[in-house]
C-alpha cells in the first residue's frame, strides 16, 4: 500500500510539473500569443500523462485524479481507505509539483494564483463535459482495449486543453495544486471549490452511465 | 442495435466537440494567426478521433461519418435500415455536440454559419479528394493492419486539415452540424448540399475503386 | 506487378498532395511565419507518410522513393525491371499528385517553382546526410522493429524537416515533382539534377553501410 | 564491442543533429517568437530519439548518454570498460554531430556557445528535476512496459523542453556537444561542468532511489 500511495503521489507531483511547468515556460516565450502557449501546455501535459500512465499503472492504477478515485471506488475496484489514501496523496504530491516548479523557474515557491476567468455557469459546464469525457476514455478504453489506456487518456487531455472552455482541469488535486501558483496556469483560490464539486458530481453520474453502458 | 445507435450519437457529438470547441478556442486565442489556429483545430480533432474510434470501435464499428456509413452498406456489412439508423444518429449526435460545445464557451446555443469561403468547383474537388482518402485509409487500414486503422484515421484527418484546401471535412454529418456554428469551423448552410452529394458520390466511387484493389 | 506499380504510383502522388498541399495552407495562413508553416507542412507529411507505408506497405514494399528502391535493388530485393518500374510510377505519381493539389487550391494546373535557395555545397550535404538517416531508419528499422518502420519513417522526416538544412528532399521523385510548384515546398528546376545524383548516391553509399553494420 | 561503440557514437552523432538542427532552423524562420523555435526544437529532438533508441536499442541499449550508461554501470548490467568506452564514444559523437550540423547550415564548424543564461542555482535544480525524471522513465519503463522504452524516452524530453526551466538537458555527452554551437540550443561553455557534476550525481541518486522503487 506504501508503494502505491507513494506512486500516486509522485505521478500527480509529475503531472503538475508538465502544467505548471509547460505553462510557464509557454507564456514566456510565446510574446503574448496565448495560443502558442497553450499549444506548449496541451503537449508538454499530453506527453507527461502517457509517461506516468505507462510507468505507474502497473503500480498504483495510474489514477493522479480524486474523480478517478472516486469512480473506481464506486465500481467497487478499490477501498474506502485506500481512496482516500489516493486522495491525500495525489493533493499533496500535486502541490508539492507545483513548488518544485516555481523553484526551478527562479520564482517564488508559495504563491496564490490571480487568475479570474475560471467560474460560471459556462465553465462549470465546461468542467462536467470533460471529467465526463475522461472517464468515458478510461471506463470505454479499459473495455475496448486496456493496453491503449495510456495513449487515450494522453491524446484526449492534449485535445481538451482546446474543445473544452476550460481548458479540462477535470481533475480536483490539480485543480487545488493549480490554485497555489499565480501563473499561465493558475485558478484564483475561491474558483476551486466549485470545480471540485462539479469534477466530483461528474464522476458519480459517469460511474453509473458508463457502467451501464459499457458493462464491467 | 440501440446500443449502436446511441456510440455513433455519442461519438459524432464528440467528434463535433472537438473540431467547433478548438476551433473557437484556437481563434480566442491565436491573434489572429490562422495558422496557429488550424494547428490547434487539427490536432485537437485528431487527438478525439484516436479516441472515440478506439473506444466505440467494438461497439458500432465506428462510423460517425455517413460517407463511411454508406461504403460499408455498398459492401454488405450492415443494412440497409441500420445504416439509415446511423445516418440519423451521426446528424443528431454532431447537432447536439455543436451546441453543447457553445454552452461551454458561453455562446448563443443557435446560430447557423456566416462563413463563404467553402464553395466552388476547387473546393468540391478538395471534398472528393479528402472522402476518398479517408475511404482509402479505412479499407485499405482494415486490409493491411486492422489494429491500427483508429490511428490511421486520427492522422489522415490531422494530416488533411492541411493538405485539402477544404480542410477536409469528407462527412456530411460533420458538414451539416458545422452549418449550426458561426465560428472558426463553420460552413455557410447554403453550401452544404454540394458538400455532402460529392462526399457520398466519392463514396460510391471509393467503394468500387477499392474494393478492386485491395479486395474484400 | 500492376497493382504494385499502382500502389507506388498512387502512394507517390499522395506524398506530394502532402508536401505540397499543406506548404500552399502553411504559407497562406502563417501571416508570414514560416516556422509555423513549416511545422504544418512537417506534420502534414508525417502523418501522410505513416498512413502510406502502413496501407500500401504489404502490397509493394511502399518505398515511394527512387533512392530507396534502388537500396533495395542493391539488396537483391527487387529486380532490376521492376526497380526501374517503380521509378517511373513514383515520379509520374508525385507529378499528378502535385497537379491535383494545384486543382485543390484553384492554382494554375502546371507551374515550375522560382524557389531559388536550394543549392550549393551546405544543401548537398544536407540531402546526402537526410538519404543516409532515411535509409538508416528503414534498414536498421527493418532489422531491429520491422513493425515499427512507418512510424519511424514518418519520425524522421517530421523530424528531418527542421533538422536538416534543406528539409530533407531525400527523394529524386519528390525532388522532380516539387520542381512543379512555385509553392512554399517548391525547387527551381535546374537545381533537382544535383539534389538527385546526391541522393542516389548518398543511398549506394547507404546499402554498402548499412548492410556491413546492421548484416542482411 | 565494436559495433555496441559505433552504435553508441552515431547515436548520439544523430541526436545532436536534431538538437542543434532544429534550433537552428527554428529560430532562423520564427521571427523572433521563441515558443515556436523551441516547438520546432521540441518535436524534432523527440522524433529522433524515437529513431534511434528503436534502430540501436538491441545493438547497444541506446544510452547516447553518460548519465544513463553510468546508471546502467551502477545495477551492474555494463562493465566498467564498456561504460567507459561508451562515454567516450557519446562525447565524440555528439561533437561531430554538431559538427556535420554546422557544415549543413553554411556555419563556421568550430564555435564555441555565448548563451549565457544556464546557470544558477534554480538552472541546476532544473537538471536534477530532469535528469531524476528521464531514469524514472527508463527504470520504470523497463520495468512496465519494456517495448514502449523509446516512445517513452521520446515523449518525456519533448515535454521536458517546456516544463523544465533549463529545457532538460539531462545528458553530459549533450551539455558538452551544445557548448561547441552558438546557436539556439548553445551553452556557455564554462557553465557546462556545474550541468554535468549534478547530472551524474541526479544519475547516481536516481540509482539507489528507482532500484529500490521499481526493484531490479
Amino acid at each position: 500500500m506504501r508503494q502505491k500511495l507513494i506512486a500516486e503521489g509522485v505521478g500527480t507531483a509529475m503531472l503538475l510539473i508538465s502544467v505548471i511547468g509547460s505553462g510557464i515556460m509557454g507564456a514566456a516565450l510565446s510574446d503574448g500569443n496565448d495560443a502558442i502557449a497553450l499549444l506548449a501546455n496541451a503537449i508538454a501535459t499530453g506527453c507527461m500523462l502517457y509517461v506516468i500512465i505507462t510507468v505507474l499503472g502497473p503500480i498504483s492504477g495510474a489514477h493522479f485524479n480524486p474523480a478517478v478515485t472516486l469512480a473506481f471506488y464506486l465500481r467497487g475496484d478499490i477501498t474506502a481507505k485506500l481512496a482516500m489514501g489516493y486522495a491525500v496523496a495525489q493533493v499533496v504530491g500535486g502541490i508539492i509539483g507545483v513548488w518544485a516548479t516555481h523553484a526551478m523557474f527562479d520564482l517564488p515557491i508559495l504563491q496564490t494564483s490571480e487568475t479570474l476567468h475560471r467560474s460560471g455557469i459556462a465553465q462549470w459546464w465546461s468542467e462536467i463535459l470533460a471529467t465526463l469525457g475522461l472517464l468515458f476514455v478510461i471506463f470505454g478504453g479499459l473495455k475496448s482495449r486496456p493496453e491503449a489506456v495510456p495513449t487515450l487518456v494522453a491524446l484526449y487531455i492534449t485535445g481538451a486543453y482546446w474543445f473544452t472552455a476550460s481548458t479540462s482541469f477535470a481533475n480536483p488535486a490539480v485543480t487545488i495544486a493549480r490554485g497555489f501558483s499565480d501563473t499561465f496556469a493558475g485558478i484564483y483560490p475561491r474558483h476551486i471549490p466549485a470545480f471540485v464539486i462539479v469534477q466530483l458530481i461528474a464522476a458519480i453520474f459517469a460511474h453509473k452511465l458508463f457502467t451501464a453502458f459499457f458493462g464491467r
